[in-house]
């Protein structure tokens, strides 16, 4: 009888276990709505359905490729055997829900570097990227860490991915906009940029907020990913409510952050920067949610959200990168940051130590992105496939790769900004007004 | 003490049962606005509100009145006495819950009827066959099914409703579709048709990306259904990864699907194919989700996101059927060739008597759903209260039925695409760029 | 052996306690999509991004007060020691979990707020407010009532905030809305109001339903409350069943209900009245969900939707109180209804004590809203930093307290309605045509 309660015990265990698993995969799944929004906010109306359809191609084609070959390179990665490496796409019910728990860690990574890339990319070189992305570049990252490689061994910390996942798709981002170059008009001959404002700030905020959701899948979930797999002990929960704490206070000092450097530098309050620093709050907070104090979540957090119009008008400025949507800031940067700065911030204390580990492991890992970014975005372009036509790009990909028009009963339908018109000399904050200049002209 | 120990363990069983059950109800709940967004994004900007109405009161009307009739009706065609099928009604917490998991399957269905109607169907010929939708022609497919009729007796099998709610949801709309007749200017007296596209590609991606996480609870969340009641047995979790896994790979296929299926067609990938192909590739695996060996899940959502384009055109130039929101080939056919492929990626093998079973229980749903759609709309038609005049029509629904204007601060806020304006003739994909012809007519 | 048992048994307990509890958090927490979707769609085009902006910090300002010290302020009020008062602060896993399923409740009571007052209120000055109503002002509430005051004491029933959080947000804004006046060309000379329709019901409604998705966890989920700290017994989840039911019947009561009204007084069904008519059945059922019959749901829901229209039209022209995305008839009203009605509905009976008790509550905690928001919205009125200047307001509140453009391609840029145009005189509903009148002038 004894031996028959604890055997129903371990079984009840092991479905609360699974069924958390399941709920924040799905919150996780959910990111991409946020994603969509985000990044299509943030575009020309004329690039509106591209960054959609990368968006969707992303998921469908970034996840098969992560079944069939990513999950499996990153365990090879981090040392287990080739058959055990592929055992779980025959592995039945509780290898799978680990699996999938995996993949919209790895679809995430993914999806970040189409906001770098918007307006210029064509879509198979973008779909080109993530397949090798999703089949190799962030497994062998995965492999190194999670999968219990050598930076797992040297002690690496990151506890739901933030330089892993997030840093990792920033920098991809970043560099792969820097291979492909800026969109034309971004950037004047006398080295000033023009702002090219997206379409919507509704939809960015809205897709801030999806994320912000998801994200409390992101890292709270995290705490179940040893018990995917079946296991029959339930989770340690003593640390569940620190991760939801930090990630809420990292959050909220990240829009605090990016909303007074704002204020500092134009005396305005930006709301893209607001909502971006709240992600970039996030972003940071998520390589050490498990093991901060919360004093540190509120720090951590605010330097993640100041360092984003620094960085954004850096990468602007000095790097003169096209990074449409701000992903290096939000993603890079802030995810390097988490990572650097956790030692300072530990429940364990400082250690130098394990400073020196999380810097080496935030150098292998930016290495590793850069390396295999340039080598294939590089490829791409030497073979002329990496960007649309210029004729194309004015025109807007959506009509040119997609033959849709996003809006057909408003704006101005015809791509009628062209030639310069409809940016402006920089010097304001992003999501600015841009000057019409074809009213009355679109029959 | 032993003794005791069990019950306590059988109320934690029954306790986790219904949180899961409530957690995956509300991710199928949120579909609506999936649903919502979809349809709204699909639909000129003068029909948006009518939609969204539409939309919110199907729910709120259909919700209702499955309560007081609909659920009692599903158990009395299921073979259930009279009084027992209407003990919910007052049968307390395990009840209602249990009756709340089913009711929003019975409202997915209802809500799709919606797209294929929309731009002129008048809102209480829509809302009267919400009510008998929702009240006797679903719960009456229900009752021959997953109620206890005799398509379950000979062994039907449809897991989380891709026949049972989708597909019937899709033949209902077509039906409807093709009573009431296709919007004026839909289709030329040549025999052409003219595509009229949506207001907003952000919307129906949204929708999508909206529809598929709660899609998640639909099919991953019908392993609680038989736990909803109150049992004291946890679920038999060994399927539950196989329901998560071959739902990701569904829809990924289904995306790719649509997507391949447009670039052969037109050179071209419609963001609006990929969308909905993504959704086809859902419905194409709800039906078989807990027994389909993963590659089958893989070829499965590979044909439902081809077949759309296809179909889709079929419906169009062969039956000329205005299905404005595309519901039959991503609802309806999807959803039979679920059902009637199952038998070829079955985990337990090929079998012919599976397959005559299928074909029965898709073509008695099939008949059921149409004759009763049809004697409904019919009747309505009859009464010359099916569409509204020619007049609203062109003015938009948003107008006359619901005395709004959607975007009073953009577009063409006077209805000004009228006479055949506005639209243009065919040879193009959905969602392509309609001609305007009214700039600087609007004041 | 039988003790260990036990011990595990209590630690699952305890586990899947914590699990639903953050399942339900997430969800609330995602109600913030749903209300900046909501209001910045009742908004004009100009004002939208202040409106996502108030959003965003109510949250991230709101949420770190909230943690350092609102949640304690309640304690205190509430009658616990200083030093336990505030002990969450440093309190663990458990205590952390507690404290952030009453954070998210505090803030949406903050956020409800913004929508009233929006399009002219400063940014600081909202703010401002939102610190001390995090801080103190709903603090105090929950003190009287969930954290043990006298309001508790005295048998004061609201189970999950229909009073203290919804009515307290509806009463606020309609004071604040009050103490700083209607916007500019809102009402005429006459006595007569200008509808100023909100620029997408897209937004409106997609706002609508996450909302309605969030509240299931803010209603359900509130059976989860006692739970939070870590208790080792599980919920009793006889009413949570009952729960789920009525606020299912009584969000639809709502829609159906407000449509109706609307129908008899326009002949039309106006769509934003159904979306809000839907949140009104909400906020009516919510201080009630645990403890009412499911007829009494109906009736309830079925008032709450009916009285919107009538309460919105008398706070227009008789109060002549500019509450611009309706919060009062909303959140408000509705919310003192189903805490006043709760004793004519409520599973125990009715008793005249208990309708006093109510009456008494719902009195206390206007009163105390009523003069907290004149106190401080007055004294920053007093210091001319309520309200930004007439210039700006005609502007936009996007361009002078933000810098930027919602949407640069659409619409009219320049800010363009002004003067009175763009408005209309009285008799319409809400969301009806705006006039324009700047064609062609917006270069």
């Amino acid at each position: 009888m004894e031996a028959l309660l604890q055997t129903d015990l371990s079984a009840v265990v092991e479905g609360v276990n699974m069924l958390w698993v399941l709920t924040v995969t799905f919150l996780i799944f959910f990111m991409h709505a946020g994603f969509a929004m985000l990044e299509a906010g943030q575009v020309r109306s004329k690039n509106v359905a591209n960054q959609l359809t990368k968006n969707l191609l992303t998921w469908s084609v970034g996840v098969i490729v992560f079944f069939l070959v990513g999950a499996g390179v990153s365990n090879l990665v981090g040392g287990t055997g080739f058959a055990e490496s592929f055992a779980y796409i025959n592995g039945g019910s509780a290898a799978w829900v680990s699996w999938l728990f995996g993949a919209v860690f790895a679809m995430t990574a993914a999806t970040i570097v189409s906001g770098a890339v918007a307006g210029r990319a064509k879509l198979r070189a973008y779909v080109t990227y993530t397949i090798l992305l999703a089949g190799v570049i962030y497994p062998v990252v995965v492999g190194f860490t999670w999968a219990g490689g050598f930076l797992a061994e040297m002690g690496f910390h990151d506890f739901a991915g933030g330089m892993i996942v997030h840093g990792m798709g920033g920098i991809a981002g970043l560099t792969a906009a820097w291979v492909i170059g800026p969109r034309m008009d971004r950037f004047n001959d006398d080295g000033t940029a023009n702002v090219i404002p997206g379409h919507s700030l509704s939809f960015a905020v809205l897709g801030t907020l999806i994320l912000a959701f998801g994200w409390y899948g992101f890292n709270v979930g995290t705490a179940a990913a040893p018990l995917a797999e079946g296991g029959t002990e339930l989770a340690d929960f003593a640390y569940v409510g620190r991760v939801a704490l930090v990630t809420t206070l990292g959050m909220a000092a990240g829009a605090i952050g990016a909303a007074g450097v704002a204020l500092l530098k134009t005396g305005k309050v930006d709301t893209l920067y607001v909502a971006n620093g709240l992600l970039a709050g996030l972003v940071g907070i998520t390589a050490v949610a498990d093991a901060i104090v919360w004093p540190g979540a509120l720090v951590l957090g605010l330097l993640a959200g100041a360092q984003l119009p620094i960085v954004f008008e850096f990468v602007e400025k000095r790097l003169r990168i096209d990074d449409v949507c701000a992903v290096f800031p939000v993603h890079g940067s802030a995810g390097i940051m988490g990572a650097v700065l956790f030692p300072f911030f530990a429940v364990d204390g400082f250690s130098v130590g394990q400073l020196v580990t999380q810097v080496i492991g935030v150098g292998v890992i930016g290495l590793w992105t850069v390396a295999a970014t340039v080598v294939v975005f590089g490829a791409i372009r030497a073979l002329g496939e990496a960007r649309v036509t210029p004729a194309h790009e004015r025109e807007g990909l959506d009509t040119s790769e997609h033959g849709v028009d996003t809006y057909p009963e408003f704006g101005q339908p015809d791509g009628a900004v062209a030639d310069g018109a409809g940016v402006r000399t920089d010097g304001g904050v992003t999501g600015t007004r841009v000057e019409r200049t074809n009213n009355g002209e679109n029959e």
